[in-house]
Parts: structure tokens; sequence; C-alpha cells
């Protein structure tokens, strides 16, 4: 029987580096694409002005120039409006005498910068492959998606669970689930945050819900870990289907996949799942309230923009759907790999 | 007339963000092409073992393997083999419990990846856009060059001046040329650093030596910023055609276009054209001198070698082909945006 330890090194970094491609991305393309820097050179813009400036949907400026408040090249004013920093304001307005943007411009063609101004025009995840529509990641009914066909299904569920073997032991020992008795795991996938809990709270059972060819998987690694018969495997569609009902519902790196409106969607529903004195767990990384950074987070939220129909969001983000949902959120508690834990219980 | 004074604000932070897609590249080259760590895992290697190991040269050895010792994921053990750190042992070994590789295999078919895999394996620069063969960025006799056509050569000159614009000032400053009369400026495109050294010097002439086509850049920088008079241009070939004898010769970041017997070669040339009593400044970014890094360097190092024949070197390396060639080299200098200037003098 296989454990599920967490790992004596912390791997952060590892995914921080790899991810440095969509800083180079989204800088060159607000340089060479946007003229984001010279917009604001003329004059501050709210949020929306810039959306309608640019013809960009909302997901899409909000990765943008979290990404650029990150690098310290826009701030907000005493208005609420972007302006450029002065580091900005010297170096990336055209025609400047120490303008760097240029230079930066050789990079505008390369084939990745291309690709996320696609991504920016479009609001539009990534198609899988050549195909036109469609993607790798997320399911919704209507949709094609890698997670409907088997081999690339688990190909996909396996490579991301690289990095919840990680996450997921830490969850556990970070958030005590002792008292509970049902834990239900809103596309579970692996299951392997499930399985996380199962071996820290003997007391437990679990159900892992996502789609049937995700959960062959799940399948597996529930007798690997030898959880098999504490752990029930439910396929639906979270959004159309019943989800069972549940002491503690976990959506772990689930709501980064998804817009605002199915976000708040997954939390009502998830909230009208719970038994009576029961809670919520959402597991994601954390954008600051301000949405100005962490750079590595906004990065990551860069990559979850080019692949879902989603972006990393700030706890007041997460805390305003959940008290709107009629819980009570706790502070965020850390795990790893940027990862926090919201737990939020029934208000009243 | 137009001013040369040096910018307000260091806009080093800005090139970083701009570079991170090299890291990118690099790691997942490393974990998805060339299973490095795989290799090492099994046993430590020399460079040229993992030369022979991977089918690669010397020079795309070491910009991959920099990269990732800078990155924390290699290092050297006491027999100078290079190994695994415990974080890369970790977690980036295929197969084993915290292995996050597979995630990071996702992007191993990305266009940026797959462009770097292949200069690794080619271990020759990019082409000029669809065109096999040829550089956009460097000369020689014999070479298809974006330089030797009047468009592209104004268009890749001016952008790098972005840069140089920033740096040229604050290169004058740090380095008195009070004593010299003759400044030579080996490869020195628009001319902006021996501009920047006649603004600081009003006794010095200077001769910028380059190809005829980047030379009408040089002219025009001249005339607008007021120092016609003093400053010659003179077309050439620099491995080919006798320098200008000169009290200061610059080699201000040329060499880091240039792979190792080219540097040992320009240097010779440039020894051979200074006055008695005239000293040789190299000015570029350097790499520390065990090539572990700092990260940024080791970044745009894989930048140069995309790009050039060459990429970053150590002070350490330079220090040895300046000795080689008779002078004496003194401590480096900072300037700005990752810069250094070696002065060298004649020896004895």
């Amino acid at each position: 029987m296989q454990q599920l330890d967490s790992p004596a090194i912390d791997p952060t970094s590892i995914f921080e580096y790899f991810r440095g491609s969509y800083g180079t991305e989204l800088l060159t393309a607000a340089v060479a694409h946007f003229d984001l820097f010279g917009r604001l050179a003329q004059q501050p813009r709210t949020l929306v002005e810039l959306q309608t400036d640019l013809n960009l949907a909302e997901r899409s400026a909000i990765v943008l120039t979290t990404a650029l408040r990150a690098m310290g090249l826009l701030t907000k004013d005493s208005a609420g409006k972007f302006e450029l920093t002065p580091l900005a304001a010297e170096h990336l307005v055209r025609g400047t005498e120490f303008d760097v943007g240029s230079y930066l411009s050789l990079a505008a063609t390369s084939p990745g910068v291309i690709e996320m101004v696609e991504r920016l025009r479009t609001n539009r995840p990534a198609g899988l492959g050549g195909d036109e529509g469609g993607a790798a990641f997320i399911y919704r009914d209507g949709m094609k998606s890698a997670m409907e066909q088997t081999q690339l299904a688990e190909h996909f569920t396996l490579a991301l669970s690289g990095r919840a073997k990680n996450v997921a032991p830490v969850l556990a020992q970070q958030v005590p689930l002792n008292d509970a008795t049902t834990l239900l795991d809103v596309g579970g996938g692996t299951g392997i945050y499930s399985i996380a809990f199962l071996k820290a709270n003997p007391q437990l059972q679990a159900i892992v819900f996502d789609r049937p060819e995700v959960l062959k998987t799940a399948e597996r690694f529930a007798n690997d870990y030898g959880v098999a018969d504490r752990l029930q495997l439910q396929s639906g569609d979270m959004f159309a289907d019943p989800l069972p009902a549940a002491d503690v519902i976990l959506l772990s790196n689930i709501l980064h996949d998804w817009d605002v409106a199915e976000c708040q969607t997954l939390i009502q529903r998830s909230v009208k799942s719970l038994n009576p004195g029961g809670r919520l767990i959402i597991h994601d990384v954390l954008l600051n309230d301000e949405l100005d950074g962490p750079l590595p987070i906004a990065l990551y939220s860069a990559a979850l923009f080019s692949f879902t129909e989603g972006r990393a969001y700030s706890a007041k983000e997460y805390n305003t759907w959940l008290t709107e949902a009629g819980l009570r959120p706790q502070s965020p508690v850390p795990t790893l790999i940027h990862c926090h834990a919201i737990v939020a219980g029934q208000a009243g």
C-alpha cells in the first residue's frame, strides 16, 4: 500500500521558474500589441475604460493588469484609475529618451506572445491541439474536452496530479476533519486530496465527484493508496447533476478553472448539499485582495487564463461569494505550492 | 542637440521579467526532452560526459547547466561532476513519489520549448524569419545577416539601442578616459557608447567601426547628439580588416555574440591595435566565475545563445583571454542593466 506523506523539500521555486514565460508574454503583449503604456501615459484609466480602449473582456484585462502591477509597472491613483509607475513612465513609453519598448518588441512576433495576444483578445482558452474550441483541462456540457477521452483524460489528470501529490498531504495536515463523517470532493480528479484526508482521518468517508473518464484514474489511486473501502466514486456534471450531501465539501483547485458566474454557481450548489453544521473548503492559490500580485500567482493566473475559463482569485473575491452563499469564511491557511485553504462554515 | 544623461530609474527589472521565457524553456527542455534529471539521478557526470550523453556542443551544455544551477537544481560534487540538488532529486526524477516532471512536460510541445531544444541540439542561432541559416544580430563573412540589409539593420540597431542608451552614460561615468586621445569602438553600432564617452571627455576623438549598413544609423546619431566633428565612422569586418590604432579600444556587448575562439581573436586583434600604454575595455554582462548564475544573466545568456553564436561569459573567462593576450585586467566595475566594465592595460 502506497504512503502519502508530505515532501521533504518545498518544490514551489520549480513552478515559479516554469511559469516565467507568462511574464515575457504579458509584458511584450502590453508593449508591442496593446500600446498599454503609451495609452496610460496620456491619461489614467479605470479597468472598464481600459477594457473599452483595448477591446478586452474583464477577465483578460484583470490578468494583464495584475501581472503588470506585480512587476511594478502599473499602479492605481487616488481615484482608483490605473496609471504608470515612474519605472514604466521612464522606460516603456514609445519615443521617450530611455524607452526600451523597441528592444522588448523584438519578441513581438514570437509564437508565445502571439498566442497570448490571441487569448487576451478572445478571452477563450487555448484549443486542444489544432482543434478550434474545446479545452484540455476543464469540462462542461456542450464543450469538447480532453476530460471526455480516456487516454487524454488519464494523461492530463496524472500530469496535474504531480503537483497535487505534494500539496494534498499538507492540506490534510493543515485542515483537521476529525469531527466530520463525510467529505465530498467536487471535481476531485485522481481523488488525491480525498485520499490525503482519508489517511489523516480514519473515521472519514469520501466521495470523489468527477467525469466518468477521470474517475478511472481515481479508482486506481484509491486501490493503490488502500482507501478503496472508504472512497466512493460518483460521476456527474457538477453544474447540472445533484451533488451528494456531505459534512465537508472540498473545491480544491477547481474554482480557478472557471469565470466568476460559474464560481458563484459552484459555491451555491455546494452550500445546498452541506449537511447542517457543515463546511465548505476552497483550496486554491490566492491573489492579493488588491489584484496587484504576488507575481508568481499573477503568472499562474495567466496560465489558468490560457488553458481554462478561469484565473486566480483573491481571498476577498472568494469571501464575497462565500458570504453571499450564507457561509462565514475563516482566514486563509497556507498549504504548499502557493495554495491556501479557506474554510467556511454555515453562518448563524 | 540631444543630451545623453543617465536614466533616473534603473530599468533592470524590466529586462529580467522580459527574459522569464528562457527559464521556462530550458527547464522544460531539460525535463521533457533531455531527461537530464533522470540521467544525473543514475550518476553524476562531468560537462564533457553530459555533452556526450545528450549529444550537445559545449556552448549548449554550458547554457543549459548554468541556468539549472542558477535555479538550484544542479550542483557540482567534490570531483567537479554535475549532480542533482536535493530539490531536483525529490521533484524532477521521473517515477518518484513527488516528481512534478509530468506537470512540467505539459509544456513540452509549446513552440518556445521546441525552438530552444532545436537551438540546443544544433548549437546554431535562430534563422532570420523562415530563412534557414543566417542571423539577425551578428555579421561575419559568408553569413547571411540582417546587418547587411539597410532597413533591417536600422530596425535591429535601433531596437537594441534602447538598452544601450540607458547604459552608455553610466559606462562613461564609471570609466574615466580623461587621459586618452583616441577611442576605437569595435562593432559600435549606433555609436552610442562612443557618444557617451565623447560627451564625458571633451579632449577625446572616437572611431566607430562596424558594417556599412549599421553606420548609417551611427552617422545620424552623431549628428543628433552633436559630436559628428569628433566621431569618425569606419566600415569594415572586425575579423578580417585592420583595426585603426587607438589609446582605448572598446568591446561593448560584442564578445557575448561570439564563441570562445572568436572572442580570443577579437581580443588579440584589439591588443595589436592599442597604442603604447593603451587599454582595452570589455563592457558586457558577467556570469559568476563558477558558471552557476546569477539567474538573470543565465537567462540572458540563453537569449544570446539563441540569436547569436555567443553566450554570457564570466570575468574569469574574460580575464584569462585578456591575460593570454598580454593585458592586465582590473576588477569589473558595474554599470547598468547587468553590465560590467573590465578595463585591461598593457602588462609590464
